[in-house]
């Protein structure tokens, strides 16, 4: 029998489906032949493809009976362990094995966080511009997303008291500020020590719950490394959402969220699925073989290398009026192009010059953006990012109105 | 620094955490010197570790660059083609590579076909008893469930008739009927042809979409395969879900939806996650080698075996006044004690003699099933299910009133 072809369903979809509104996901990776600045996607050379094949052989072979067998919603034990020493050893953070959550990507754990916190109208603060997943996924959940601008040190802070007063004012609690305090995507931007303190102050005396994103805390290429919020947080309010997609391996969604026990305990009971002992024995194996380490080493002089190519190659092909932002880690830049121009129409000519990018417009709440390119340093190799840099710059010479 | 203990976050709450009540998830593996008959687990010795190995190594030899690299929200294609020769194959389905979808299991595929068609408050027509993850998801999903009555040939076409016929008197739309129709769980119960093109008649003619939840389609011990409600629907109501769980590997996490293009299209949109790559080639090449399908002949062999001593243990072993259901396959028995006695009294005795199962209570919307214990005879080996029944009918019979 052959599956009809009509959709007899279409009548009774969800609300969320009919406001949903129909079109490309995240950027997949594009044809070899194309010069993808575009999705946040790790170098496909240097995956570690055989370490984990040998990390597979040797997880099936110790505990091949639980390996593939349903297990704990929290995850696998021995990946919480190994993750417990990694967050110690690298982050600066010493949780105990009940605030860990083993999640399928960072993606899952923003999915849980909402569903652990918002009611539709819930009003939720969010740097701006932003990880597009946190977008999406903040209108999925109906939330009301009051957008707060960065500077070269990350949030606002001064703008984030007065929106926070202006909604106590107006009688409104907010359920949380969502964050990406180490090398933002998509601005690279850290936030200092200082204004960390300063931003756990501010939630902790209006009570609302911060969100770290910290996907990019690995990747640094210079400069020391500063404290995550939730190793300085004392009152329990943050929630930290990372990931291996970005340092091991992004084809294996594992994630994790780090937050108060009581949390970690709701949110297995919210989620729906168990959580996947198979790819949590492989990761807990590789792990355990020292090979997480000498990967993420090589990682980082792969991307410094490319991260520095990038910025050079903006400083010799960009035309004047044309600004970006310079990181010391993680894999985005953030092109500002002069007023007039529109990165859309930039887009479709640098597609069809067989360069893509990100266009800024999806990085922010309400379509703003339109002057903004995305750029990511992480996939493309120095040679293809000097040469697709030098096809962009020659594209948005021709836009750039002449002085 | 340490991870603070309070928790901070506990006022800021949704209401999906507040009407979620906590307590244990599906049963997790009980240890070694316990017989279990709870959770519907797969036999551990005989979970095909060696050649998932040998497939993650060719996977990654192979395909390594994108096995570990983002890809399609809708899943990996070689796995989606190797489904749709399995389907063919097996389940007489014929679909096109737009109808399927690759999912976390079939968990994550009910809570996107929840997603996809319910608004809190949406009415919903379900077998009852039935799997214990559907009562959880169309909780957390605020549906209003319609508990539809099972007889030997599965759902109970006259009521569920009936309760069309009210509703629509009422003016209320049902989005779904949720249907186990093979080897249901926790009955075992198999509705035959005619009953499931009655089914079909009643769906197109309410207009109502049908949820076909197929998960031991495979693990047939006895008769002939009988056509799918996908396979026999030809005005695209019907959504199938399906899993690698029972029958390749619990632990990997790799399910499936079936269902109208259009559908599949928007279901890509709503979900949040990047599909797992590393998984889907793993899979793939797991199913291309043919490994796959001496797995499942090997695994219904044991499974029939156990299947037997099940009922054979329960007709030695058990009092008058006992009753059980008789299968054709899948994993499990359904036992109903004589009025006066109580499961739960029995299941925490039985676990004192290192026996568990499940109290039928949680396959129920409303807490009935006080009676009914679902027996699971694929985890546990014949000798264990012998001793396990033997020692449950000991304390069954003290507790079975006397005539």
């Amino acid at each position: 029998m052959v599956q009809a072809q009509e959709n007899g369903i279409a009548s009774l979809y969800s609300d969320l489906v009919r406001r949903t509104p129909p079109g490309p996901r995240t950027p997949a990776p594009r044809p070899q032949d194309c010069i993808s600045l575009a999705g946040g996607l790790p170098d496909p050379k240097s995956l570690p493809a055989r370490e984990i094949a040998a990390a597979t052989a040797r997880a099936l072979e110790r505990h091949g009976e639980w390996a593939l067998q349903y297990g704990a919603s929290q995850g696998y034990a021995g990946l919480i362990e190994q993750l417990r020493i990694k967050l110690a050893r690298d982050n600066g953070l010493d949780v105990g094995p009940d605030n860990v959550l083993i999640t399928a990507g960072a993606s899952q754990a923003m999915d849980l966080v909402c569903r652990a916190l918002i009611n539709p109208g819930d009003t939720v603060l969010s740097e701006e511009p932003t990880w597009q997943g946190a977008v999406r996924v903040f209108r999925a959940y109906q939330a009301n997303v009051v957008g707060i601008p960065l500077d070269t040190e990350g949030v606002r802070l001064d703008i984030l008291a007065e929106r926070l007063a202006a909604l106590k004012a107006q009688g409104v609690q907010p359920k949380l500020i969502y964050l990406i305090p180490t090398f933002q995507n998509p601005t690279g931007f850290t936030m200092p020590l200082h204004r960390r303190r300063q931003l756990l102050d501010l939630a902790k005396q209006y009570h609302v719950a911060v969100v770290e994103d910290d996907a990019y805390f690995d990747l640094r290429y210079a400069g020391e490394r500063i404290p995550m919020l939730s190793a300085l947080d004392d009152a329990g309010l943050t929630i930290y959402t990372g990931t291996f997609s970005k340092i091991m391996a992004a084809g294996m969604r594992i994630g994790w969220l780090i937050g108060p026990a009581s949390l970690i305990a709701h949110l297995t009971q919210i989620k729906h699925d168990s959580s996947n002992m198979f790819l949590g024995h492989v990761v807990a194996e590789y792990m355990a073989s020292g090979a997480f380490e000498s990967h993420l080493t090589e990682l980082v002089g792969i991307y410094r290398q490319r991260h520095e190519a990038m910025l050079d190659a903006l400083a010799t092909e960009m035309p004047e009026g044309v600004e970006w932002t310079v990181s010391n880690g993680g894999s985005f830049t953030w092109v500002t192009l002069p007023e007039g121009c529109d990165a859309t129409t930039i887009l479709a000519e640098a597609r069809a010059h067989g360069v893509d990018f990100v266009p800024g417009t999806i990085c922010y709440y309400d379509g703003r953006g339109q002057r903004n390119l995305r750029l990511c340093s992480s996939f493309a190799d120095e040679e293809a990012i000097r040469r697709g840099i030098a096809i962009l710059g020659g594209i948005i010479r021709e836009y750039v109105p002449h002085r």
